[in-house]
């Protein structure tokens, strides 16, 4: 049948569809009273724009289609975080500090697991221009807040440090293709292929990069972390780093997974993963990219996570109530429309029934009508149809 | 510089996405309390299911992409409409009638006009199963409602009736291909090349044809319509049906133009245009598309409208006040976090400032800050920086 949908690919019915806009609004309310500003970047770009900074793993998801306009390749985006950078690098171009925070589809070629969508509504919050700890505090509270209000609160949040990664590949002294490769290895916790891969590496990093897949729990792990790796002044900042987060935290479900590096390519220090009770994937990812910026001509410290909407409200613990409707008649009734108005300016759902379609009013979602009785209208329940 | 934008293309900064987020609300919420019901059908369907029932203009400016999956040719969708029919035809199948509203992004492979922009909002609603002319009466009730809710009061809005063209065209006998160069002409009210195309067809239908331009203006076109075009059973009904919606319409500024059939092809009914004061170019467009549903196995009576959201911003006539922001120092006072936390959820706007960034914090928003005096936070003007 030609309207079926390409796999991955879904229609948001009138229950969800209502569910994701219940979402979507208490989530971007949260970001504005907490000053992040909303921003609706297009969905199209040119595609060295939408993958600028952000590595060839975004670049390989992006869908391309040629400007007729101009000849040029174009994407659709399959992430809005670097469009959220360009905004703030180029064009509010502020000095201090900008927050903000989008809602919109993007579009995979490819589903990133076998059950994804292929049109995450992405929604997320960035706070750009200020590179201490203090932002990535706030980003991962609002993170944890954000579950909480979406009623899938994160029973656990776990925290890695690219930097560490970094710090270690660059004394393996790899060559570039390899770096990726070891990245890939660490995701994926393939201790046989890492040994395979650092099998020329010297030690102590051979082992410390042999280690990072073991270091993960709780705080504890960075004063495992602090023994097993190189003791230098840079090794001991990162963890100094994560040592701050584990503190001004301690009240949040947070954990650490030194080899859980996940998320696009372009993250550079702290990042994270949410899950929640039931959600064997993330439910959100985030942390810093202070690199991103700089390809858009301006090195701005940036911060900042996303999630997928559709993805929360499938892990919702229960459908949300649904509004019953009530039925009117079709009348041109003075008083009718006076109930009508008082009634909707209240928020209630008031259907007109259009002449000849008694018996079908239930399937609209309505369970009360208005009747008029004794000279007034009254609110009575629609019975059975 | 390679973060430029394609052409027809545009980010929506803080102050134009607040408004778009504003308008999307209270439009949305309007349909909601009249019982339709949000759908959020996907960016990206088979382009045949896509463009459906909707004729080749649809197709000319749909962006064509090829499936990875399935090797199949898909498409952005370039209108919602056709795919809100699909979910009324073929997902929810009520017997009865379905209204449903809907609010996303769409893509045109092509501006529609020099000044058009390539990925409009598009939000509209949508009334299936009902072919009376209270249906149609409903959703130019609809129309004007949101219009003046969104502070552009339609001025004018042109009702056309593209049953009167098909019905003289098939009497014309012309070719399939010359029907639609007629109707394309009728559109630009190009009278001598009407002249031309009509060389050959016989008499009364090629003076009917012809005098369409001519008739336009108020409820008396419909009366000069009747004299002009040949009397019979088809024409009259169709003439009786703009003179019900001019009687039922008669507090609105609604005007006709027979030659007026814009939209997409798949029209088949009453369509109409609604114009605000300041705007040459319509403001939103609609109609009656009884057969698109057919294409989709089950034939419905259908009629709606849509409007592109962007455009009505940019003509709103001044731009929404913006809420100032209040500022409040980086602190662990549990008093603050209380008298912080009490703002937002009035709805106030509060940033917390992080450290280091004194003097910069008017360009994030803020005009106001809080305070300790006398061992309680007070809110005072923010001077300017």
């Amino acid at each position: 049948m030609r309207w079926v949908l390409p796999d991955h690919i879904q229609d948001a019915l009138p229950s969800e569809a209502h569910q994701l806009e219940t979402l979507r609004r208490r989530l971007l309310d949260a970001f504005h009273v907490r000053g992040y500003q909303l921003v609706m970047p297009p969905l199209l770009e040119y595609l060295d724009s939408l993958t600028t900074g952000a590595g060839q793993d975004l670049k390989l998801r992006t869908f391309q289609l040629v400007d007729q306009l101009s000849g040029r390749t174009m994407g659709v985006r399959a992430d809005m975080t670097p469009q959220v950078t360009r905004i703030d690098a180029h064009l509010l171009n502020r000095r201090g500090v900008s927050r903000l925070c989008y809602c919109g589809s993007a579009l995979h070629a490819l589903p990133s697991t076998l059950t994804a969508t292929r049109e995450p509504l992405q929604l997320g919050a960035e706070l750009y221009g200020h590179a201490g700890i203090e932002a990535d505090v706030e980003i991962l509270r609002l993170l944890a807040e954000v579950l909480r209000l979406a009623e899938v609160p994160a029973s656990r949040i776990d925290i890695s440090h690219v930097g560490l990664f970094h710090a270690l590949a660059a004394r393996a002294g790899l060559v570039p293709g390899r770096e990726e490769e070891l990245f890939d290895l660490l995701q994926a916790k393939d201790v046989p292929a890492l040994q395979a891969v650092l099998a020329n590496v010297a030690e102590p990093v051979r082992s410390a990069l042999l280690a990072l897949p073991g270091l993960y729990g709780g705080a504890e792990v960075i004063e495992r972390a602090a023994a097993c790796l190189p003791q230098d002044a840079e090794i001991d900042e990162l963890l100094g780093e994560l040592r701050q987060l584990s503190d001004a935290l301690a009240d949040l479900p947070i954990s650490f997974d030194l080899s859980d590096l996940r998320g696009y390519h372009y993250h550079s220090g702290i990042v994270f993963a949410a899950y929640g009770a039931e959600s064997p994937a993330a439910l959100a990812l985030g942390g810093r990219y202070d690199r991103v910026g700089e390809a858009f001509g301006r090195a701005r410290p940036a911060t900042g996570f996303s999630l997928d909407l559709r993805e929360l409200v499938w892990h919702l613990p229960e459908p949300m109530a649904k509004a019953g409707a009530v039925l009117a008649p079709w009348s041109d009734d003075a008083g009718l429309a006076a109930e009508v108005a008082a009634l909707r300016a209240r928020g209630d759902i008031v259907v007109i029934a259009l002449p000849g379609h008694d018996g079908t009013w239930n399937e609209a979602g309505c369970d009360r009508q208005l009747v008029r009785r004794d000279g007034r209208w009254a609110i009575e329940p629609l019975q059975g149809e």
